[in-house]
C-alpha cells in the first residue's frame, strides 16, 4: 500500500500539493490521551515555510482542523482525521511541467505510474507539502511519548562541508534543539546559513544529513527479523521526499572497537559505549536510538535543465519556476522528529513484552 | 509484526539457531511460475558457511524440504512452504550467554523482550542463520525476477580500507559477479581476504560494503510516500542480521549536479545519469536501481569481553566460543540479493499501474 | 484496527455522529478511472433519511467533498478522501446517555473500552450515520464494478412475516431494484410499508433480511482459506451497525440436492442450479453471487426502557429522544450493495490468478 | 491474501492433502506463556477421523511437530511453528478429477484460479485436511483463554429436523460438551448419530448447524466498524471449509423484546437477558458470546453425479470416488472453537483499551 503506514496505529496520508487540502486519518490510538493543540501549532510552524534566506516565501497557514478523534483535549478513541486546507494554490506555475517532467523530481515516474491522469502541479501527492500531514500525526505521538518520558530531537549534522557535532549517545537526557536554526553549535548554524545563502544566490540547491536521537526510550521494544527498529524507523523515514539514506549507530570497522561493553549504572543494565544506536536485534537496549538520514539536494534549482517533451518524443528545455527552498534540511528536521515519533510510538502499542519473568 | 514480510506475497520466517528446523512460508505466489531447484541449491551454497579463511567452520545441508506450494516444477497456487532442518546443533557452546548477553549481539534484548523465556542457543530466532530461510524465498523471487528479465546483483564494496570498482549505474545489462569471492575487480577480492584472514588471526572481525544492482526493472513500480522502493526494499534489509545502513544512488551535495537529465534513448525515456539510484518519488524510473549496505563487524570475537552476569547482578567477563566468521560480509552479498529480490517482486506483484493511457 | 478495511485498497472510516464531519479515505485505487459524480449523489440519496414512514426526518446534505483522489472526473492516483459536514447536529439530544447507556446500543462497550472518553452524542462514531462514508467508497466501487460488467443488487428479502420473492440465482442479468422502496414485488414492497407505519405508531422498531447478488463477476476471483469471497464480505458486512448474521447461497441439507451439477452453457462452464451462492473453496465459479444479510431492529425505541446509572452504580430508567428509524432495514439496502462493492472490488484488484494455462 | 490471519498474531496456514505434510506458523505470540502439548494432543484427537459411522476411515497421526516457538513448555518468543507429515496419501484417488471438477468441491474454481497447476488429489489446499493445522493454532490459544479464564465451546445445535438444546445465554460457566459426540442433551445426539447412519447408508450427506459460546470475556474487547468481534470471528469462521453462514445472538424482530435490559449484578453490569450475544457495537459487553454456523452438507456422495470434461469441453458423469464423511458437522465442532479462539486472543493481544478512567 502506498500512503498508510503502521502496524498498531494505521496512519493514511492524502492530498496534493495544490489540490482543496491535505490531511491525514490516525486510527487504533487509545482513547483519554491529553492533547494540546498549541504545543502541537508550535511543532507544525518548525516545518512551516518562512521568510528565511533557506525557505521558501510560500505562505501557509498550517494550523489543522480535526474532524475527528478529539473531544475535550484527549483523543476519544475514534480515528483522528485532521486535514489542512491550501490556501495559497497558484497551479499555473506548473502547466509546463505535464509534458516535461522536471529533472530530480517525481513528475516522471508519477506519469508512467498513472498515466497521465496524475496532478502534476507542484508534484501532486508527491510534494513535501504532504509532510505537513505527517508532522500532524508526529506531533501527536511526540506528546504521548513525552508523557512516557520519551523525547526525540534531531538536528542537522551536516550540510557540504559543515559539520555540526553531534549527539552524546549515552546521555541520560538531551537539551532541546534550538528551533529557528537546529543546529547543537550555534556557530556551525550561522555557517550553514551562510553557506545556504550562497547556494540560493547561484540559485543552486545543497543536500545534508539530518541526525536524530530518542531518549528515555526502555529496553525491549522493537521486533525481531521485519519488525526492528531499524526496519520501521527507515519505512517511514523514506516517506519523507528526499530522504536517500538512513544509518543507524557508529561506522566502526573492527568488532573489537564497535561491540559495546555491558555495565551496571545504578542497578540497571547499560552500556559503557553506544556504537550500536541502542539497538541490539532489532530491539532497543535502553540506550539512546540514533540514526542519521541523508537528505538530497532540493531537485528545484534556477538553472535551465535538460529534459525530455513526452508529447513531442524529443529532447527539450525545462526552467523550474514557482517556489521552492535552496536547501530543505533544516525544515525536514522536525520532519524526522514526527516520522520517528510515529515508528517508536507503534511500536510501543504493540509491544508484546511479556510480563512474566522466568525464575 | 515481527517475522512476516510482504504486501501482496506474505513472508513469514520461522526457526532459531539450534532447534529443530527453520524454514518458511510464502504466500500469495501466483500458480504456474516456474521453479528450477537446481539453480535454488546453487544460490543457497553462495550464503552458506564453507572452509574459507572468512567463514565458520559450521556444516550446514542448506537443501530445504519443501512441504508444500511446488508440484511438478511449477508453484501451484497453495502457500510455499519449507524447511531445512539443523543438522550440526552444539547447544552446550551457549549455556554461558544466558547469563552473561554477549556485546554487539541480542542476547541481552531478547532476555528483555521475552523476560527469560528465550532460547538463548547461538542467538535463537536472532541468528545469522535464518537468512538461509530468507535465502530460500529469495532465490525463488530471483528466477521470478530472472524470466521478466529482471537482474539482481550485489558484491562486496568495501572492507576496511579495501575499496572494489562500483557497478556502471547507466549499464544496460549487468554481468555476474564471480561467486567463489563477489568482487568486481578480482585482485581487489584477493586484497579483501587476505584483509580478512589476518583479521581472523587478531581474533577480531571486520565490517563492510554491499553494493548492489537491479537491472531491468520497468519505469512505474513502487508506490509514494511510504510504499516507495526505498521504503520497502529498506524494510527488508534491515531485517538482515549486521545491517545497520542503508543508501540509495550517489551522495552528491549539489542539485545542479545531483538531477539526472532527461534523455531519449531509442525511443524510450532514459536519464544521462543515474545519481538518484533509479528512483523518484517511490517509483523506478527505468534506469538501474542501485543501493548500497552497511554492515557492522561480526560481534563475536576471541577476545574476553566485559559483560554483565544477570543473576548476580554486577559487572562480569566472557569469552564467546563457538563457531563465528571474522567477517560476515561475503556471505551475506547473495543474502542482499535474496531480500532486494523479494520486496522488488512483492512491488510487481501489487502494481497497481493503470492500462490506460490519456488523450 | 477498527475502522480500516482492505487487502488492496485500504478503506479508513472516520467521524462522529455529530462531530464536526464524517469521512473516508481510500487508498490503492488505480489511476485513470471515471467517476460521475452525479451517479455517486443519486447513490448516496438512496442511504439519506427522508420523510417516509420508516426513516428518521433529520435531514442530510449527504453530498461528499472530495479534497484528494480526483482531477477531471477521473481517479488521479492518489489517496481519494471525501468528507461530510454534519450540519444538522443536536447534541444536547444525548447528554443523559453518557451515564445512562441505551440498551442495544454500543453506549456502554464505548464507555469500558474508551475509559469514558468516547464521544457518547448519537453514538459517536458507532453511529449509523458512518454508513454515509462506506457509502461514498462504495459508491465509487460500484461505478468501476459497472463498466467491467458487474452489478451489485440488494432488496429487502423480509421485514416481520412479509416475505418477497428472491433474486433468481441463475440469471444472467439482474434488473434494478426499484430504489424508493427495494423489494422486488411491488405489492410486497407496500405490504412492509404499511407494517413498518404500524411499528412505528407503537413506538416500537423491527428487524429483517435483505438479500444482495452480484452478476458478472468471473469465475476464478477469492482466495482460499481466509480470503474467501464469504470471508471478506463477511468482515465488511457486519461493519454495518445492526447486521447480526451473513449467509451465502441456500439453505439445503442434503448433499444430493445441494450439489450444483457443471454444465457446459454456450462454451462456458456454468452450473445448472446454484445453490451454493456462486461460490466453491471461497472463490467465484462464474455464477451469481447470492448472501443474505440479517439486520437486528433498531435499538431506539420509544417505551421507558431499565438501564443503569453508571455513576450511581444502580439500575435506572431511560427514554431514548433524539431521531430514529422504526426500521432501518430499507436505508440498510445501498449500504449492504456498497460493502459488498468495496470488498468485490479490492478482491478483483488483488487476482494474482496467473495468466498462464497448463498444457 | 489468502491463508494468513491475524491482526496482532499472524497465523500462516499452509500444506494440501495429499502433499508432503500440512502445517503453520502463528507469530506475535509473547513469550512465557505455558503449553502443554498432551492437552493439546487430546483437542486434536476430536477433530481427527475415526472409525464411527459419521466419520471417513482415514487414519491420522494428526501430533505435530513444532519445529520452533515452543522450550522447555512455554512459548519461548519465536514464531511457533507445527507441521503434521501426510502419512496417509492416497492420490491415486483423484487422478480423474482433474478434468472432471467434482460438483460442490474447489475443483473448478481451484483450476480456474491456478491455471491447471493446482494440486487436485484430496482437493488440494482446499481439502478440510488443512483445518488441523488450525486446530494446532486454535488448540494453543483455547489453552492460553484458559489461563485467562475465558472458555470457548460448541455443540451440534441441529443436523436436519433433529435440534439439540441451546446453551444458556446468561450462564456464568459453561459445562464442557461430550466430546465423543458434542451435543448437550445426549438423547439428540443418539438421534443425530442415527440419522447420519442412515444418510450414510444413502450415499448421501447431511449439513447442521453449530452453536458456540464464549464465556469469561471481559467487557471492552473488539474494535468498531470493521474490527468488531462479529467481523473478525465470521472471517475466520467462513475459513472452515463448508461453513456457509455465520450468524449472532438471537433472532428477535421487534426492538421492545430484542434490547437487552441492563442491571448490576454483584456490583457489575450485566444485562438481564443476552439476545443480542454479548457485541454491542463489535464490542463485547461482559456477558456470553454467543453465535452459530451453517455447515453444508459434505460435497462427497457416493452417487452418480454430473460434470463436465475440461478437456472434451462437454459434460461428463462422475462418481467420487475416495474417502469422505455423510456429516462432518461432528468433526467441525472443535474447529469452530479453535477459529473462535484464535479471532478471540487476536483480539485481546490488540487491545487498546485505554487504562485511563475519565472522573
Amino acid at each position: 500500500m502506498s500512503s498508510v503506514y503502521g502496524e498498531n496505529l494505521k496512519l493514511s496520508i492524502f492530498g496534493r500539493s495544490h489540490g482543496p487540502a491535505i490531511g491525514m486519518t490516525l486510527d487504533g490510538i487509545p482513547a483519554g490521551l491529553p492533547v494540546d493543540t498549541e504545543t502541537l501549532r508550535i511543532f507544525l510552524d518548525r516545518r512551516a515555510p518562512g521568510n528565511t534566506p533557506w525557505s521558501t516565501a510560500r505562505k501557509e497557514a498550517d494550523m489543522p482542523e480535526f474532524l475527528d478523534g478529539l473531544l475535550d483535549g484527549h483523543t476519544c478513541g475514534s480515528p483522528i482525521a485532521a486535514i489542512i486546507r491550501n490556501s495559497n494554490v497558484r497551479s499555473s506555475d506548473y502547466d509546463a511541467i505535464k509534458d516535461r517532467p522536471r529533472p530530480g523530481h517525481a513528475d516522471y515516474t508519477a506519469h508512467i505510474k498513472h498515466g497521465g491522469f496524475q496532478d502534476a502541479s507542484g508534484g501532486g501527492h508527491f510534494s513535501g507539502r504532504l509532510t505537513a500531514a505527517l508532522c500532524i500525526a508526529g506531533g501527536l505521538c511526540l506528546q504521548w511519548l513525552d508523557e512516557m518520558g520519551i523525547s526525540v530531537r534531531a538536528h542537522i549534522l551536516q550540510i557540504g562541508p559543515v559539520k555540526d557535532q553531534g549527539f552524546d549517545p549515552c546521555a541520560s537526557s538531551i537539551s532541546p534543539v534550538d528551533v529557528s536554526f537546529p543546529t547543537i553549535d550555534p556557530d556551525c548554524g550561522k555557517a550553514m546559513q551562510e553557506l545556504i545563502a550562497s547556494i540560493k544566490e547561484y540559485g543552486d540547491s545543497i543536500g545534508g544529513t539530518i541526525e536524530c536521537i530518542v531518549s528515555g526510550l526502555p529496553a525491549g521494544v522493537g521486533e525481531p527479523i521485519f519488525g526492528g527498529i531499524e526496519n520501521r524507523l527507515a519505512q517511514i523515514l523514506f516517506g519523507i521526499p528526499g530522504v536517500k539514506g538512513v544509518d543507524f549507530g557508529d561506522d566502526i570497522l573492527l568488532g573489537s572497537q564497535y561491540n559495546d561493553a555491558f555495565i551496571y549504572t545504578d542497578g540497571v543494565v547499560k552500556t559503557s559505549t553506544n556504537h550500536c544506536g541502542g539497538i541490539l536485534g532489532g530491539i532497543s537496549n535502553g540506550m539512546n536510538i540514533l540514526f542519521r538520514v541523508r537528505v538530497k539536494p532540493t531537485p528545484s534549482i534556477s538553472a535551465e535543465q535538460q529534459t525530455v517533451s513526452l508529447s513531442a518524443r524529443e529532447t527539450a528545455k525545462i526552467t523550474v519556476g514557482g517556489r521552492h527552498d535552496p536547501c530543505i534540511v533544516p525544515r525536514a528536521v522536525p520532519v524526522v522528529e514526527a516520522a520517528a515519533a510515529i515508528a517508536i510510538y507503534d511500536m510501543i502499542l504493540g509491544n508484546t513484552q511479556t510480563k512474566r519473568r522466568k525464575g
